[in-house]
Formats: structure tokens, sequence, C-alpha cells
């Protein structure tokens, strides 16, 4: 198969299941042609090419990276090769890119050059905690990450409780794994008691996978441990 | 493979594009132990189990409705075989269940009985065409439907633009797809001229597919025609 010369925002991995489990057949057929990678980690890319084809060519392959680190006045070059009608693959640490991570930013570039940008199926943990939560999926948001500090924190989930209430859109969010266990305790605190809320951890993780949708006042007796487990956050009305 | 006993979350196709394509083989493995399917329209469900595999034994399996028509007091005995220790999957009519169409019903009653729910991987237009947009994919909202009258569609989208340009989501939407054209030039015609529209149609259908962004004021002179395509609606701030 020929890849077209296009951007291709390529999903990887959410766990350590086997890729090809959770990762359609297609996306390796077109990734078999890409030999230039935009890459949130280029370990944990060059990981994840060789899980899901031992024998891919990743010696053949450039990876530049997308991160905190790098000089955003850079990331345009990384598109030289679809310029000249190469195509470039975009991987993110985990997931769909340009979701929740830097990878927005080179589609962005793209589109703004009338350069192709194709889109590949795969693994996210917003739609599929979403999917299981048995919230609202008619209508609902993405916040990102909560506050670090705890009053802040507070004050942003009755901001996002009280939007949920208003309008009925299911309102997701994410926090740093370690302190998934800590951000529990104080939704179960901070929530009005029959506010629903929904803990969806190690998601596509059989050892680990826990999908759990109970009212906020029920959460202070469930006995959990989600430290340093990916986890998303749901909140719905009841 | 013995398929655990649990409401399974099913992502099926959103284009004619082969299936496998789009579908983790892994999703197959679990299909091929469900004989309870409760989907939102039989015969696409029967015809993507057959794309799927041809040999899939679909005369042993029954098939439960759940759509518009639907008696919403008789989902929940669609779960009985669940109830019993068997397996049983959700299907929509395209993409991920549960996520834009009536699927998260039988995840809620699921959760409110602490049947255990499993999401598996697959296409979704909504986050697909939020990847390619090139937009925030650290915050956005999926909005549903547009209203169907003109003038109150063209309030929505003001507001939609408003939100946007106030907190930096991406809005997303969706709108009947016959409707699909008279909407982008009501979009190029209402919205702010430096506002970027992305219109996102035919999402993995390697002949149609067209994901383009461009400012509002560019749109009327575009030459597009997305008349009967399934397509996704995203607009950004500048």
């Amino acid at each position: 198969m020929i890849t077209e010369a296009a951007l291709y925002m390529i999903p990887v991995a959410i766990s350590d299941a086997p890729p090809c489990d959770f990762i359609p057949r297609g996306n390796m057929e077109v990734v078999g042609g890409i030999r230039h990678y935009i890459v949130e980690n280029v370990r944990t890319a060059r990981r994840f090419l060789r899980r899901c084809d031992p024998a891919f060519p990743i010696d053949e392959c450039t990876f530049s990276e997308l991160n905190s680190h790098t000089d955003l006045n850079e990331v345009s070059s990384y598109l030289n090769p679809l310029r000249q009608g190469i195509p470039v693959g975009m991987m993110s640490e985990a997931g769909c890119p340009g979701v929740a991570d830097p990878g927005a930013l080179v589609a962005s570039i793209a589109q703004r050059e009338g350069l192709k940008v194709i889109p590949l199926a795969g693994p996210s943990s917003i739609l599929m905690g979403l999917m299981a939560s048995g919230f609202n999926g008619q209508g609902f948001s993405f916040n990102g990450y909560l506050p670090v500090d705890d009053a802040a924190k507070a004050k942003r989930v009755r901001e996002l409780e009280n939007i949920a209430a208003r309008t009925g859109m299911t309102q997701i969010f994410i926090e740093t794994p370690y302190r998934n266990n800590r951000t529990v305790a104080l939704l179960a605190a901070t929530l009005r008691p029959d506010t629903l809320l929904c803990v969806a951890s190690g998601i596509s993780d059989p050892a680990r996978e826990s999908i759990l949708t109970l009212p906020a006042a029920k959460w202070g007796g469930v006995r959990y441990d989600y430290a340093k487990i990916p986890t998303i956050f749901l909140i719905s009305r009841p």
C-alpha cells in the first residue's frame, strides 16, 4: 500500500495491553509507509512501533519531539517532509494525538498551509470513559486538568458541577495520576450528594480497568486505589 | 477467548470502508463471544457483524432495538442476560455507542446495578474531526445538533462562538446530513470573519473524506458539497 502524502494523526496504546487489541489493522498499514514522525516522546513512540511490528524499520525513521521542552519556533520545520510530498505521522504519549496533548499545534500548522490532515481511529480514554459512564453523550465537555491547589480545585469542581446541573452536559477532567486518590476524596467531599461521579481508571488494561459510576455521597464508602493509574473523572447531574 | 460477563460498548464503522481498517482486531475477539446485542438499528448491526466476519453466527444472536421508537420501560430488560452472567454488546448506528446516540441509557442502567461496563476502542467522528482540525484539544465541548430553524440556528451558533472566544474551548456540533451545505453557508455568514471553522466530512471514507479548517470569511469562496455526507462542525477562536 502507498501511504498518501498527508499528516497522519496516529493514536497509540493507552495501556500495556497488546497494541493490536486496541489499534486497527488499517493504522499499521498506513504507519508502514511513514518514516517521518513527530512524537511527544521518542522512547515511547519507538516502543509502540516495535510492539506493533517487531520488524518495523525504526532505524530508517526520523523522530522530532514535540513536548514542553520543544522550541515552538522549530515545530513548523517538522512538516518539511510533507511540504515535499512525503507523509508525516504524529503520535502522542498515549491515546489520540491532538486531544489533551501538544499535537494540535502540528495539525493547525498543516491546516493553515492547506496540507492534508488525516485522523486515524484508536483508543481515547476520554471517549471510552464517557461511553462506559452512562452519562450524557449528546452533550459533554472535556476540561483538561484541574488546578493543583486544593482550594482552587474545589472551586473549579463546584463550577463544573454547576455547569453540569444547568446544561445537562457531562463534565470531564483529568488529574496527574499520583494525585488521583486525593482527588476522589476531594470530589466526594465537595460535590452535592446526588451528583453522579464516574471514575474511569486503567482503561483498556484488562488487569486494572475499573469504571465506576456512583452518587458522590457513596464514594466515601468505596475502597479504591487509583494511585499512578491513568484516570478520567466525569460528573453528571442526577 | 472467553468473553467476560459485562456490557460491552462496541464501536462500529463510520463509513463504508472495510471495517477491519478502522476496528481493532481485539474488538472482534470480544464480539466473537457475544450473542446478545442491544442495537440502534438491527439491519445495520447485522450488516456490520457480517462485514467484519462473514462466518459470524448471526442467526444465533438476539438483537434488541434501542432508538426513538423504543418503549423506554423495556430497555432495562435488555440487560437480563447480563444479570445472569452472560455478556451483552451495545452497538449504535455509527461510531462509538453512548456518544451522540441513545446508548448511554443502557450503560447508565448497568452502572446503577453495579454491572460491569467495558468500552472498546474505535472510530469516533467527533474525536477524529477534533484531531484533524488543529483546534484546542485540551478543552472542547460537543453540543449535539443545532436547532432546525435558521434564526434559532444562527443564535445558537453565535452563542457557541462566544463561548469559544471566552473560554478557548473548541465547540463541536453536528447537523442532519441533508442540511450540511446550507449550514456551512449559514456559518460563513454568521460567524465573525476571523473565527476558525473546520468542516470534517466523510471521516474514514477514503473516497470522500475532507477535513478543512479556514477562517469563516474564507468559507464563502470555497466550493464544497457535503450534502448527505456525515459531517462534524468545529469552531475555534483565531
